[in-house]
């Protein structure tokens, strides 16, 4: 047996009359009059090996006993197939090999599923044999493209003077934001340290050390409840440059994205993209990540209707609420009465307290509300909403947060209902114009929207501590089809603005200092301007993919209760190693 | 102001007349009969910008208050330097820029230490204030290698088909090997994860998983008791392929290296590059990582003291031990008896009892136990020794490891003391044909001497259990100049031969299970024959870049108690967060 010449899916009628030597898993065997057809299986694809008694009996008489996935080393000749027997639907379906010779790598059992592109089986079994479901060809396929994502997104950087810098995975535990893992220290008893949310402060301080272009390939970590589209370890393209405008740096990442999807993707997209403002998309989508793909945007009644004598949306606007549609165009004969009920009950899930909705004939407006509405105001609604014949008119009233997630969610969801979705599209947007911090009314306190060391803008600086909720932020997401990749901002980088933004997330000086003194000194030393961004990989990935489910795009991934079912991590440890840590566990195993 | 036109140390006499913009840091400040000279520096280098009244009186006033490490913006017109001025040391010193307008982006305290590559403060201070450290052009200079090293080797492996893939850092804990870092979980209550200490596992499964080509630039982590060159975090180049011999691994890790080398260093490397069994590498260098840039080898003298009256010598040979010398040419003038005390004490160190000594005249050899040697002997020794006038030849007798370990030491010693390295070189060496195991005559068991997953040779399988000191491990090491730049091997692909390994290395069955059921598991489904080879990057990158400070090659370390003296990491965490992890502290704070 000698090395091999072909990857499986790469013999093509070139090579012809040649003697190859491959390897690869048995896809499927087929005993056909007296002779054994094997396709075999590599990354790259399948071909076809025919063992027939004239060419070696050896190797027929060892075909006979291969199952699905063993692993074969084949030698043989490539010849053409037989005019009736081309497939071309594989790249290798015109020619075959004639076995001279096979040996049997190694064995398999039969597996738990099969290793198919559709494969019906439960995810947990499918983790359980990653190994397995690695094999399938689409995931492979994923991963490929995501080794290109990167390797575009580096070429562009190291092309723009960016240098590759690794920041600690081991680092300290700052309480804000989302919940830290912890990693207990051997060496210092009862100290910790805790693994990084993201690279941003250590990316910050690299610009207080001069690096001028930074960027990484990052690993991140979340201690949070998992939802389908988290992982407790998720990866960031991480970039930080020092001196550049929010306008440089937005540029810059939009360029970075048209050589990624002309190289990954071969589609060319049109720059500048798309921007709106945090408040539009809000206004427009119901959404600070609208989804472009397709329109039904928001219409804002509440002029229309605040005399109107349906109590419920003119109360709404006199005690500060609003009233929203959107018209979801021929929809009316789509949906009967319990489907509405239906939507109903899905806008209240976001809060919304109800679902009023109005059919559009060709000489009146039909539905339980319409009789609260006179000709005159029946003729204003129409003319707002752009309303035609068949047309399902949708409305929400009540506080302007609600009516937004309400109304945004019910747009996404009648967008795919009534396939208004094109799924080739790929429509970048920046948002733009953030607000600094969010207030939450649960805690009674400011948050940071994006984190606490992103810039304001420099005309409402005065305004940071008397009037916070007005204070914008240098900040910008970048939305592609409805997701949000990620994000960056301009930070600050003076530390009288860094010690106000803390006073108003409420820390006290002290611990202020006790958390990010090094930050706050770092910034007395000729902290030159600067901002970044960071953008999801995992995410955009599956975006780019066309794939649905994040952990597709993870090669190991782990659940939503943060299990890795393969390897069975977490798991208990021993006395002695938790002795080592000084540790006592508070629950009995 | 506008954007920046050029980096400080780009500015050369294309651009003479150019009206440019620039940003950096003030590195001095000179006023000088009226002007002041500031030296403006950035991460390409120092520019001078001059000011005068005549240009600008307002951007004069501002450049008196100027200090060092101070952010400006400079605006201003190239102009050529007087011949008297010109600094043909740095790239600009052919010209100054006439500035006619500054800025002062922001202020800088002095700093705790000049900004300087000669710098004599400690490293302690240098770590606290990592931010400035990185400032020096030196340390920046070994980052931008650092890049174009990671830079040449994804292109190597992209162009060869291996695909760079991420594996967990979040993962299960394995006993076996250096200590883990554990990481409790929050949903798993007394459970915790493991920083992985290599990817070496999932990069197994990754070629289970028919993925045939892999690699990654991988964090791992090890709690070890920290040495000068080592870090609780640090990176590897990892690969892993799938159907290849260890020649196949051996060539692509050597044209791997050759393009690193021409890329980075502008070097030509000879290929193949030399090799030396483990058993040569001991008996002729005392190490099995030989820095192969000078000679005096060690050499067996057993054979011609065997019958020596010298009973230190006859009675070691006696009792199986070995008697060694190294020729250190021409030293004999160099070292007094009261050095040589100095180099006995050296080897004391590695186990060895003492070290005997001859000084080599015209016609005789001279020392203390010279007297031991009758003529016949004496012309014995010089001529194995091929010693001449005016050597220094020493001695060890003892048991063949702490012969080794004493004269393989001393020879590294005296290399350096003697002047006998030549810098510039890079001597690569593979090391090859390892043991498969090491036996601890402490734990009175067996070790793996890489890791549990190497492949023994072939014709050694039968003795795996029955001899396991005599089976040689398909494994090799890449040396550099007497470092381990790291190693690799074929791996185990047959649940049988893993099931043996984990026996001798003392594992009962369910102990085996428990921990790597997955993998013996996942050996049933049609695994490939596979290998690889990991390189430890932070070394490589100090070695190419001539430092020899590890911590120096990574952007935030670690000091030698695994604490991050910027951050102040590992730190204490909430009673809260403790709580969240059930866990409690065995030691109060």
């Amino acid at each position: 047996m000698f090395g091999r010449t072909y990857y499986c899916g790469e013999v093509t009628e070139q090579a012809i009359g040649e003697k190859v030597s491959l390897k690869g898993w048995v896809q499927r065997r087929r005993d056909l009059g007296g002779l054994i057809f094997i396709d075999l299986r590599d990354r790259t694809g399948i071909v076809q090996i025919v063992f027939n008694p004239e060419e070696s009996k050896e190797a027929l008489e060892i075909a006979e006993t291969v199952r699905s996935e063993y692993v074969l080393d084949v030698e043989g000749i490539v010849v053409a197939r037989d005019e009736a027997t081309i497939n071309n639907n594989i790249i290798t379906g015109k020619i075959e090999i004639k076995a001279n010779d096979v040996k049997i790598i190694n064995e398999a059992k039969t597996p738990p599923f099969m290793i198919e592109d559709r494969t019906e089986v439960s995810e947990d079994l499918r983790l359980k044999y990653r190994y397995l479901d690695l094999r399938r060809p689409a995931l492979f396929e994923t991963f490929k493209m995501r080794h290109n994502v990167t390797k575009s997104i580096r070429a562009y950087l190291d092309g723009e003077g960016f240098l590759d810098i690794e920041t600690p995975i081991l680092t300290k535990s700052t309480p804000e934001g989302a919940r830290d893992y912890l990693v207990p220290s051997r060496v210092h008893p009862g100290e910790f340290y805790a693994l990084p949310q993201s690279p941003q402060i250590f990316k910050q301080l690299l610009m207080v050390g001069g690096f001028d272009r930074y960027y990484q390939i990052a690993r991140c970590f979340r201690d949070e409840d998992l939802r389908a589209d988290r992982q407790p370890e998720f990866t960031q393209i991480d970039i930080e440059t020092s001196f550049m405008s929010q306008e440089d740096i937005m540029a810059m990442a939009e360029q970075m994205m048209k050589k990624l999807m002309k190289d990954v993707k071969g589609l060319d997209i049109e720059l500048p993209l798309p921007r709106l403002s945090y408040e539009d998309a809000i206004n427009r989508y119901g959404s600070d990540k609208p989804d472009t793909r397709f329109e039904m945007e928001l219409i804002n009644l509440s002029e229309v209707v605040k005399d109107s004598g349906f109590k419920v949306f003119s109360n709404a606007v006199a005690t500060g609420g609003q009233v929203k549609a959107i018209n979801a165009k021929g929809a009316a004969g789509k949906y009967t009465r319990k489907d509405i009920d239906g939507l109903t009950e899905y806008v209240n899930r976001y809060g919304a307290k109800g679902l009023a909705w109005l059919k559009v004939e060709e000489n009146e407006l039909k539905g339980p509300i319409a009789k609260f509405f006179d000709v005159e105001e029946q003729k204003a609604l129409r003319a707002v909403l752009e309303a035609s014949t068949g047309d399902l008119l949708l409305f929400v009233a009540d506080k302007p947060k609600v009516v937004a997630d309400a109304l945004g969610a019910l747009r996404l969801k009648l967008g795919k209902e009534l396939e208004l979705i094109d799924e080739s599209k790929f429509n970048f947007l920046w948002v733009t114009d953030w607000p600094l911090f969010e207030f939450d009314e649960e805690d009674g306190r400011y948050y940071a929207a994006h984190h606490p060391f992103t810039m304001p803008a420099r005309e409402d600086i005065e305004q940071l501590e008397s009037k916070p909720w007005e204070v914008k932020a240098q900040a910008y997401d970048l939305v592609l089809n409805g997701y949000e990749l990620g994000g960056g901002s301009l930070r600050i980088f003076e530390r009288d603005i860094q010690e106000k933004m803390f006073k108003v997330l409420g820390f006290t000086e002290e611990e202020a200092k006790d958390q990010f003194g090094f930050l706050l000194e770092a910034f007395e030393y000729g902290t030159p301007p600067h901002g970044g961004i960071a953008l999801g990989l995992d995410r955009m990935v599956m975006l780019l993919a066309g794939r649905t489910n994040l952990r597709d795009t993870i090669a190991f991934p782990k659940t939503a209760s943060a299990s890795d079912l393969l390897t069975d991590a977490p798991s208990e440890v021993s006395k002695a190693q938790l002795n080592d840590l000084y540790l006592s566990l508070n629950v009995r195993k």
